[in-house]
């Protein structure tokens, strides 16, 4: 670290007798480099330390409580003086491997507590670092004899918010984020909480209480937006929000493992960093880099292997009810390893089969796509029942109507990558036992990226999906396939801390709910203006978009309906930021329609620049970004279902230059329920003085490409 | 399987309604081959399976339930009808790649009986199979729809015994079997077990109400002797055995997960066996085959690899008190692969350094053995915290000062094997991920054995040693070390249940009380005169006997005494069956008592013919046994605290043929607490007609060697 301001007060001599003589009660203080936001750190006189935040002024965060409970009930919160504090700021600049920015500028400043217990001796330390965006917190266990392996019975961490904001929110969950968010006030969220949870989700655990998921928006109407987040989560479970006695005081709820711990740590360890974004502006929450700034720079020296695509699969067929089986056989019983394929007899449905993938790899080398993710290739689909069965797939026995070899031979000669799948049903022992080999066949056949998924109840059956065991099994997927040069897009993983930044191969996730939910229950209008606020703080999400027929009953007994324009389609390239995007449609759909496609074989995946240009969460985003290294913009505006017009000054043009803007709008009469296909695309000259006036739909959206005049 | 016969009773037809219609009350017998023991299945009027057992018209098992309590709360043990009933019956003879005789015959007739449950549909089916030395029954869940996957809540198999023998039992334990063993009457064990669960042990963890663990080694005193256990346990959970309401009605106890599930299973696999071995005389249950019999075939095409083996090893010296260390450094805050142990300071008192395990390697060349183990040779042992810590060791990353490359080269330039130690302190979800690399390593450095170590509790936290998901890690480890070639002796794992006709790479196990005790809290005199009755009914067992200096106090402040004589240790090589046999006790201390090292260097390992000469469980053992290919006796006698005469009849030699005997006998002083070390050597020859009359001291023993003369 490049200290650039760096001192320290060291408040205590090491005598200890002198130590436990002084008054424990002690309180301090640090600005942001900007000056909007103060951070207080206070130690009660019971040694209880606190730390409190304002912005601008008012009250963020009021005197919140830190510390832990250790097991067996051991306080971890109390009895503490304070030993030293040391002062430092940083001000850089550093280029992500990709991402909405090229550079992003990490400046700060840090205060670091280091405490002491005098009872038991023990040791914890309090960073603090002050953004202009918000305050990030982290702590850490210095390796002490008295603390050398120990669980975690709480984290005590508070969030005590100021009146009763309004959040957007999902229900505590152990082992799934895809709840539709809910939005009310703290206040109303144990009166409507057991109702959310009422959704069908493939798993669920609830925690006991009333306990909300992060990112948790929260917004005090016309005054003040909050983000609570975490950030660099490895090696510790996810944090969600416990609402204690008053709704507003949320505290830190760590998801456990199945024996009740929440935490099993050994000195010389952090936490996580606490995240608090604030700004007056809802377009600086998204604007934000906080999350990013407070985890580690990237672990690869080499990262000439990694690079943003944008592709399209045999996937939305699974989920349109047309019949198309990730199954090759309707036999159910079967055992991986034993059951020959090559006896059964095939059930005629089978998605992933030669032909079938040759058509997509066809239309992607058509029309310009990286690559063609494959679901339904391998072994054990017949009888995928999660957690029961501990070892359901083989990651490296394709289906017997799956030419692995051929299909490698014929994408590279098409210029078309392949993406593998590995669906794991969150049997991850097994997935770790398959892993090494799975990779070793990935690289055998030219796979560069692997979706992985994590439905149904985790095996080690003492873990949940958001539990530190699982933490850390994503991130040790992430490594092995780093070493493989492999690529992950990992689905129903627990949600992003910014780790991408130290992972760049970790391109995307999902982990919330993704675009298959619009041929289940469907997706709000609003879900669209809520995800970037949530989600999406924690990184990109390969949210699927780009559904051109959202009539489901076209197809078969599924009845569902997309439940937005085709414009808001397209606008969601740009809205649901990821170095990953598909095209999720059939690719017939698309060939059927080929003026709106024009815009996704068009849009970036990698950015120079990104501006925030309008945004209410849950009511609409509207963005624009740079593509990496070409002077190409474009602009997705998103609505929940109330209409409105995006205003767009183009003001990041650069001077003196003349661009074709494509806006692909909704049409007169679009509405997402009544008329969904409405789209008007036009064409127009414009530049940097020009202010574009875009009509969006109810449940509509906009999409605009501006590329230079010819 | 060859049935030489083989005929059906199809009791039922096809058609559903009319199987409704039939009264379920049935009943059917099956006589063993000899015909001393006879078989009883019934069905109760409510659908209830039964089966009984009788040796020479006596009850040896009264009417007993079988059935299963599927979850949640299923009742899958009443309301059936039987399908079917196929009986069977084999004469056939094996043999083992290493084991106590050359050939084994299997001989037994066998009662198949199909069941439905007429309300679910569902099937169950029950398999005995009686031997003239006992029973074995197992369940069968045929592949079906109604019972894909299931969780078996518990298994309500009961062997309800008359009467009250003596038993001689280890307390219900889920993680250890290394309890002393207690004798006494069933209807005792109540008012004893929480004594004897005060016995201090790396890891307890004790099942509710009174449970005893198998092999259950029962005594009607001068009448009748029994012991229950288990045969072929894979993908399922270990039996224990509940003492209900009458102490002598003993049921079935799973070991569950710690979500409360006995075994996750999928329709088409078979429980283990149950196996009840049977006689009047205590020489026919050690000379028992039957749990050998009902075990699969070996697994292994090519067995050329494997071979039985004597070793010396780095071991002893860390129990001894002499202040020797597996680990390298003092240090205690260590990340393994983050650690660099080139910086750290060595504590000068690590055992595994090269030219320590040199001297080990020097005298094993020299006295012939073929192998030696070195513990403490791999990154971790500094902070090996089981349970908190997943990440213990490397088995990959030697000790700055254990050169593994020249040990390799130098070993093999002396013809002696080099035994690699993979302790995992129950780390089994990080042992499996190091596992595939750790065989390679092996194999670069032509380790071709591994001793496994499971200390600790277990990683999967929903896991106990001796519940399914660690059952199908054992066999798992089995599995990979032989495709590597690799033969595997595991210490704290299941006890075993046959498995090494199998798997017969897995040559050896402790799964008890081993010698190891003699340096903590001591091991009874009757230990030796139990564990062949109990534990070795299961497999090999390596025991490691051997330690001549029986007094530690020698060496520092471990005040450890052995507790047995001299001539006793000697004694288990013969009595402690097993194909891999070491020599505990420090180098020094043979060529320091070179005369009963004798009896160790000359003493085969493997096995054509072995005879059960006496026998009284908790009493005495003497056993005589025939080198495999050589015209060479062995004979051991153990007694417990009682001093005795063996008496040795030597009609198991060949005619006409001269032989020389060794006897190591007790010294006229010799006693196990007061004179340990007094040992009397002699010779005679000796031929067929021949009776050796041999004093065992109390708490003594006796080894004699017979080799032809010259």
């Amino acid at each position: 670290m490049d200290r650039l301001l760096c001192f320290s007060r060291r408040l205590l001599p090491a005598c200890a007798a002198f130590l436990l003589a002084l008054p424990p009660a002690w309180g301090e203080t640090l600005s942001s480099p900007g000056g909007d936001l103060e951070l207080g750190f206070r130690l009660s006189p019971e040694g209880m330390p606190f730390y409190s935040l304002r912005y601008k002024g008012q009250a963020v965060v009021e005197e919140s409580r830190l510390g832990f409970v250790l097991l067996p009930d051991v306080a971890f919160d109390r009895g503490f003086s304070v030993e030293e504090v040391r002062f430092a700021a940083r001000d850089t600049v550093w280029e992500p491997v990709w991402g909405q920015w090229r550079e992003i500028r990490d400046c700060h400043r840090e205060m670091c507590v280091r405490l002491r217990q005098a009872e038991s001796g023990r040791r914890l330390v309090v960073r603090f670092r002050l953004f202009d965006d918000g305050l990030g917190f982290r702590y850490e266990f210095p390796a002490q004899e008295g603390l050398r392996h120990f669980m975690l019975g709480e984290e005590v961490t508070e969030f005590r918010l100021p009146g009763d904001p309004v959040a957007f929110w999902l229900p505590g969950d152990y082992d799934t984020n895809e709840y539709p968010t809910t939005t009310s006030r703290l206040s109303e969220v144990a009166g409507l909480i057991e109702g959310v949870r009422e959704e069908p989700l493939a798993v669920k655990s609830a925690p006991p209480g009333t306990v909300v998921q992060t990112p948790l928006m929260l917004e005090w109407p016309g005054r003040l937006y909050v983000n609570i987040h975490e950030a660099a989560l490895l090696d510790y479970p996810a944090m969600q929000l416990d609402l204690g006695g008053r709704p507003s005081d949320l505290s830190a709820h760590l998801v456990p493992d199945k024996n009740g711990v929440r935490a099993y740590l050994q000195g010389g360890c952090v936490s996580p960093w606490r995240t608090v974004v604030v700004s007056d502006d809802a377009r600086d929450i998204l604007a934000s880099t906080l999350i990013l700034n407070l985890n580690e720079p990237c672990r690869w020296e080499d990262t000439s292997w990694i690079r943003p695509m944008k592709y399209v699969g045999v996937w939305w067929e699974y989920f349109t009810g047309q019949g198309s089986t990730w199954a090759y056989s309707d036999e159910r019983d079967i055992r991986i390893g034993q059951t020959d394929y090559r006896q059964l007899p095939p059930n005629g449905r089978h998605g992933a089969n030669t032909a079938h993938v040759k058509e997509y790899i066809d239309f992607a080398a058509r029309h310009g796509f990286d690559a063609v993710l494959v679901e339904g290739w391998n072994e054990g689909w017949e009888d995928n029942r999660a957690y029961l069965k501990e070892r359901i797939f083989s990651f490296t026995r394709p289906y017997p109507d799956f030419d692995v070899e051929e299909l490698s031979r014929y994408a590279a000669g098409k210029g078309v990558e392949l993406i593998m799948h590995h669906e794991t049903m969150s049997s991850a022992a097994d997935y770790e036992r398959q892993l090494p080999e799975a990779l070793r066949f990935m690289r055998r056949y030219g796979y560069d990226v692997v979706k992985t998924g994590y439905v149904g109840g985790v095996i080690p059956r003492s873990e949940y999906h958001d539990g530190q065991w699982m933490v850390n099994h994503y991130a040790r997927v992430a490594e092995m396939a780093a070493r493989h040069r492999v690529m992950v897009d990992s689905h129903e993983a627990v949600r992003p801390t910014g780790l991408c930044r130290t992972y760049p191969n970790w391109l995307a996730q999902e982990s919330a709910r993704g675009t298959e939910f619009e041929s289940f229950q469907g997706i709000r209008p609003d879900h669209a203006a809520i995800l970037p606020f949530t989600r999406l703080m924690g990184g990109p999400m390969d949210y699927t978009p780009g559904i051109f027929e959202g009539d489901l009953s076209q197809y078969g007994p599924n009845k569902g309906r997309r439940s937005s324009t085709l414009a808001k389609q397209l606008a969601l390239y740009v809205t649901m930021y990821s170095p990953l995007q598909m095209a999720a449609d059939l690719w017939q759909n698309y060939e059927k329609w080929p003026d709106p496609f024009q815009f996704i074989k068009d849009v970036a995946v990698d950015w120079d620049d990104t501006r925030i240009l309008e945004a209410e969460p849950g009511d609409y985003v509207t963005i624009a970004r740079k593509e990496k290294g070409r002077e190409r913009w474009f602009i997705g505006g998103v609505t929940d279902e109330q209409g409105r017009t995006a205003c767009i000054p183009l003001s990041f043009l650069p001077e003196g230059r003349a661009f074709v803007a494509t806006i692909y709008a909704d049409g007169p009469r679009a509405h997402w329920q009544d008329n969904p296909q409405d789209i008007a695309i036009s064409t127009r000259e414009v530049s940097r003085g020009d202010v574009l006036r875009l009509r969006l739909a109810p449940g509509g959206g906009v999409a605009v490409s501006i590329l230079p005049a010819e």
